[in-house]
Parts: structure tokens; C-alpha cells; sequence
């Protein structure tokens, strides 16, 4: 579609777009009130706990067709649509969620909740402690992969929702789906699992170390009270989500964007000050900028050790015992390109499945976009979906 | 060899050992004094500069049995033998150069330096200006692969040799070799390039802008006027060789040398604040600590970015125009796990030396040690060079 008025870049996304789901907002709801907190794995009680959650479509009579999407490490509850009718910014997955759409809101009713120790409307470190003026900070509990899904467990319930016919998850958004197949086996019909893998690589927890690191040691960390102080730690955290970006990409993808290119000249600087002179270094220090006005540094702590910790078979005793106990059929996608949680890890999950005599559907795409392909390429998955979401259902 | 009453590890390298070219000094001359001074390609005059080298073997009456051993990034001019008898510390590459090893001491004349822009021993940004009271700190000019070799080709002739049997290195090494070729195609017999290309790829300086950024938003680093300060920016460095050092490592190195496990104990600590849990951690928080002890902050950033600036064939309009004018042999190695430098890199070096009708022989060795392979796999080094160094001895 052209528009022989506005660029498709100065217009505002149409509200009437028959595949928007149009103008949503954010609701929060609080759990885990006492006396009924929730005893977190390292074994602390937390609570009452926020709950910042959106959906779309609508729950059926016989409330069988929600699905829940499991947002990555900085995602948030907003995955479509737009918080108001003149902003041009949509939710994170607003390709894929949607009437028509690979998560079709004609039928489904699709949950999406930021994680518990987030910094966007659910509870986390940046968060008010009860009985205290000062946000938790490092005083918050530590959280697990298992905290999280606990949490959005209790949403679901809450939502007067006993069963999901999915959750569905990319990376971190992935590993959530797997442990909510494990920990809350009578939940799921379904669990899609997405360019994640049963546990994070030793070089994803080193790359996650230098991220902690840059953070702790920015002067402005103030052992994690940076709340009240005039600057927070926004160098460190720029710093953290620039080595994390390289990670989400392949090679071949930064080559392609952005190769050797520089940013202001055809000539070279010879300044060693000049810190942007090639494009890529550009791009990142502008991904490293726009993320600090988003993220909390102690939310990024947080959450990038829980996913260091997750480890389901280690958990469960071996992969395939975690699966022993789900009737869900899987569905597990990986990507060609995809450095940080390999092909090979996908496969593990497959393997498992199998050794459990789980119904599992995988595929192996190919993609140039490494570790973001789960979020670019939705075409390839859009056509996975419905098929595999239209037979679950109809089998009830 | 064992050793009955001491463990490998307790004793002293043996000064007698064989294999060993024994005790070595580090050697300081005095080049491009005024009114001869370097001009730099960014357009600067630079000079005196003290160029630290040692040699082992003995240059033979013909002076044509000289190896001039190019470093990587962070090595330095000591590459073989101790700097005293009692020292457990051997060079770097000593697996390598020795009577009877790869760079046969008892065949031919080995030499290394310490590169312009670097901190041990030759000319960089922590020596005094002339004139100044300071070091240059960051008034030093900008360097490029290409004044490094020049300063090495000054001293390769200040050593009275017009023509080396060979140039060889690994990484920034083979930058140099490479470079070596195209700009003093008369002095070289050979170029030796192992784990290196003809330019480092967009992913290379994206990690690279990290390493820097690291460095220079630590308050400590005073715009790179460190040198009379309590402290210097050693967050920042250690931060920035801890992001490289994973790209210097495959992905299955760590997971087999530190896979998930933890260091201290069995047991998850859920401590936010622990910043060495797993193995992988540790390690690499060891590594930068090391790595401060010894390297410049600001020889960092000059180096990185001399390594982000190199390209070969935008300097000499094509890489085969690049090696037009030279009549070396070349042998090109890679290593099948390196994700630094891939083997496509080095593939493109093969072509392009094809292409421009010179003689090269190419291997694509298997290991499983990614970048650093080049360092460890000496074993298979040896096999190749050994004929190919002798070959290109011989036929003069």
C-alpha cells in the first residue's frame, strides 16, 4: 500500500488497519497480596506484586483460546497495537499479533505480562518497597525463571483462565515456555519455543558478565541506590546493551547493514575521540542511548542472572524428565544464523522431547538476522502458526 | 619429561633445555630521530622512537636467514626464551621459537618488536613527548597498521638486512605481514598469515567500539591523562579485554573448558552482588585484572583503532593490487572455530593472491580453540612451516 500524501514513516499508524488491533492500554493488577506471598525460589516471600499485563481479542465462552506470550529480557506487556490513537509506536511484536495475524485476535485472546523483577509495571527492584521510601534496589529479591512464570501463572488463573492453548516465547521469552511446560504441566495445550534453548551457553553467561560488569562498576551505581541520585549508572547500562546487540545479530547481518561504512565522511577521522566513525559503532552507541531511557540497571541485573541460572535439566533431573509430565505439543523454531542460542540448541529440546514421547513439530530456519529473527521474521512463522495453533485448538 | 622431585609447574623453565633459546634481553634502539623523524599516515611528523626488540639465533653471513615475528594485539617484543635464569616466564610464542621448532633458532634469525603505538618498549602514547614534561598521552598521532611496519622495516635495515626470508604473525600480526607485503614487496620471501584477514569485519570493530567505550566513560580516564593519577581507567580495560577475550575463544572451548560450572561452590549463591559465580566469570574478571597489570589504556584505543582502520583493498584500490608488486610466497592459515577472523577471511586473501598471479599455499586447520588457535596449535604450525620456510631458504 502507498500513500501518495505522507510517507509510510510520517503517518501515524491507522487505527482502522483491519490487522491492528487498534488503541489498547496497559492494566495492572496486583497479587501475591500477604498473607499469600510469593515464596521465590532462593526462598524469600515477595509481595503483593504489580502485574502489568495487556490483551488482545477476546477470551471464548469456554475460555480455551488465550494465549500467552512470554516477552524477552527487555521486552515488556505492550507486544501490539498503540497506546494512543496518534502514536506511531506500536507494541514490540505488532507484526505478529493481530486480526489475521500469525496470533490471531479474530480468535484468540492473547496475555502478555512484563516479568516479575522488570521495570516495566510489574513488580522489580525499581519498585516502591512495602513499608519502606526507598525502591528495593538491591534489597529485591533474587528471581528465577521459574519466580516469573510463577507470577504470570497467577495472571492467568486470575483472568479466570485454567488452561492456555499456548504460551509462546522467543530467547528469554522462550525459556519461559519450557519451564511453564515443566512447572505447570495441566496448563498448556501448547508451548512454541523460539530461537531459546534449555539453559544459557557458557559464552552467554560471559557475554551477560561483562554486561553485570560495566553496570557494577559505573560510579553511578551506588551499590544499586542510584534512585535518588542525580545520574544512575546510564554509561554501564549503555554499555551492557551495546555488547548484548552485537549478540543479537549475525555477522553476516551487521556486514550487510552496516560493513565498513563510516558515519560522517568518506575519509577517515584519525580521531581517536571520535567515537562513532564507522556506522556499526554509531548504531551502537544510538541502541546503547535509547536504552537507558527504557531500562533499569538493576531490572538488567536481575534478569540477565536469572536467565544465567536457568537450567531445566539441572532442575528437573534430566531434560526429557522436565518434559515428563506436559501433555503439550511443542513447537520449536531456530534460526540459521542465531550465535547466541544456537540450531544445536533447539535440538536438544527436540531430542528430549522425543525421549519423552512428547508431540514436538521443529524447524530450522533460515535467516540472516541471527538471535532478532524470532522478532523479524514472522512471515515464516505467521505460516508455522496457524496451522499448528488451529489444530490444537479444534483438538481442544 | 617428569620430574621426581618437582612438580612441571614448581620448576623453573630449564635454561638448558634444548628446545629453549634460553635467556634473552629486550633490545632498545633509536629510530626516525630529527631531523628524520616518521611521518605518520595521518600527516604527522614522529620521532625519536625507541623500538624494543630481541632477536635469537644468529643472522647468517649472507643475512638472509632473518624472520621478523609481527605480534598481535597485546604481545609484545619478547616472544621466546626467559628475561632471567630463575624466571618461570617464557615468551609468548616460545612453543613456537627455539633450536629444532617451527622457527628453527638454529636455522634462522628471529626477530620481534614491540609495535609503535604499544606500551612495552617502543615508542606509544605512555612515553614522555620529547619536550614535554608529560607523556603524549593522547597527543600521540594516530598509527596505522601500515606505520608499524614502517617503524619495523626501519629497524629490520637498521639491523642491516635488506631482506627477510619471511614476515610472519597471527590476528593483528597477520595484518602486519599482510601489509609488509604490499608496502615493502622487495623485503619479504615469504608472508606467513595465520588467523587474520584482509580487514576486520564490522563485527571486529563492533566489539572493538565496546572494548574502547569501556575505557573511556571510566572516570579515571581523564581523557586519557591517566599517567599522573591515583588511579588509571582500570575498570574500563579490564572491562574492555574482557569482551574481547570471549572473541578470542569458541563457543565450544568454553563450554568444554568451564561448560555452567560455578566456582565456589555446587550451589547457586542467589547473591546479585557475586560477580564470579560461574567459572566462566571468574575467568574472565582474572583475565582483565591480569591484563591492567601489564597494557595502556591508551595504547589500547590507538591499536584497536589501527586494527578497525586497516583494509587492504580500499588502501590499494583491490587486495590483488594489494600483492602486485610483491614476489613473496605466501602461506595463509586459518582455524575452522575462529569467529574473529573466519576462515572466509582468509579465503579472501587466497583469492585475491590467485588473482593477482602469486604463489600462496593455504590450509584451513581444524581446532577447537577459535582466535587463539593460532597460539595453541603450534603442533600443526611446525608441520607447515618447517618445509616451507627450508623451500623458500633454499631456493634463495
Amino acid at each position: 500500500m502507498t500513500n501518495a500524501v505522507t510517507s509510510a514513516e510520517d503517518s501515524a499508524p491507522d487505527v482502522n488497519d483491519e490487522r491492528s488491533v487498534g488503541c489498547v492500554e496497559t492494566q495492572t493488577v496486583e497479587l501475591f497480596a500477604p498473607p499469600h506471598p510469593l515464596k521465590v525460589e532462593e526462598g524469600n516471600d515477595l509481595g503483593p506484586i504489580q502485574v502489568a499485563y495487556e490483551t488482545y481479542g477476546n477470551l471464548s465462552p469456554k475460555r480455551d483460546n488465550a494465549i500467552f506470550v512470554c516477552h524477552a529480557l527487555t521486552g515488556d506487556a505492550h507486544v501490539a497495537g498503540q497506546h494512543a490513537p496518534d502514536s506511531k509506536k506500536r507494541g514490540w511484536w505488532d507484526d505478529l499479533v493481530g486480526p489475521g495475524k500469525g496470533l490471531d485476535t479474530n480468535k484468540y485472546f492473547v496475555i502478555c505480562a512484563n516479568v516479575l523483577g522488570g521495570c516495566q509495571g510489574t513488580t522489580g527492584p525499581s519498585c516502591q518497597k512495602p513499608g519502606a521510601d526507598q525502591p528495593y534496589a538491591l534489597e529485591f529479591p533474587f528471581v528465577t525463571i521459574g519466580d516469573i512464570v510463577e507470577v504470570h501463572a497467577a495472571l492467568v488463573r486470575h483472568l479466570g483462565i485454567e488452561r492456555l492453548l499456548a504460551a509462546i516465547g522467543g530467547s528469554l521469552g522462550g525459556m519461559q515456555a519450557l519451564e511453564w511446560a515443566a512447572r505447570f504441566p495441566e496448563m498448556l495445550r501448547t508451548a512454541i519455543v523460539l530461537a531459546s534453548g534449555p539453559r544459557l551457553s557458557a559464552q552467554g553467561i560471559a557475554f551477560n558478565a561483562v554486561g553485570r560488569r560495566a553496570i557494577v562498576t559505573d560510579p553511578n551505581f551506588h551499590e544499586g541506590n542510584f534512585y535518588n541520585q542525580e545520574k544512575g549508572p546510564r554509561f554501564g547500562l549503555a554499555l551492557a546493551r551495546m555488547v548484548a546487540h552485537i549478540t543479537y545479530l549475525s555477522e553476516a547481518s551487521i556486514e550487510q547493514k552496516f560493513g565498513r561504512r563510516l558515519q560522517h565522511s568518506d575519509q577517515f577521522a584519525y580521531d581517536l575521540m571520535r567515537e562513532t566513525e564507522f556506522q556499526i559503532e554509531s548504531y551502537l552507541h544510538h541502541q546503547g542511548k535509547r536504552f537507558v531511557e527504557r531500562f533499569d540497571a538493576n531490572s538488567y541485573l536481575y534478569l540477565t542472572r536469572a536467565m544465567d541460572y536457568f537450567d531445566l535439566a539441572q532442575a528437573y533431573g534430566t531434560l526429557a524428565d522436565a518434559f515428563s509430565k506436559t501433555d503439550a505439543r511443542f513447537l520449536v523454531a531456530s534460526y540459521t544464523t542465531d550465535w547466541l542460542f544456537p540450531i544445536s540448541q533447539s535440538r536438544e529440546i527436540v531430542s528430549a522431547l522425543v525421549q519423552a514421547r512428547r508431540r514436538v513439530s521443529s524447524v530450522e530456519l533460515e535467516s540472516p538476522y541471527g538471535h532478532d529473527s524470532f522478532l523479524l521474521e514472522v512471515d515464516q512463522l505467521e505460516e508455522m502458526l496457524h496451522p499448528f495453533l488451529a489444530e490444537a485448538y479444534e483438538m481442544g
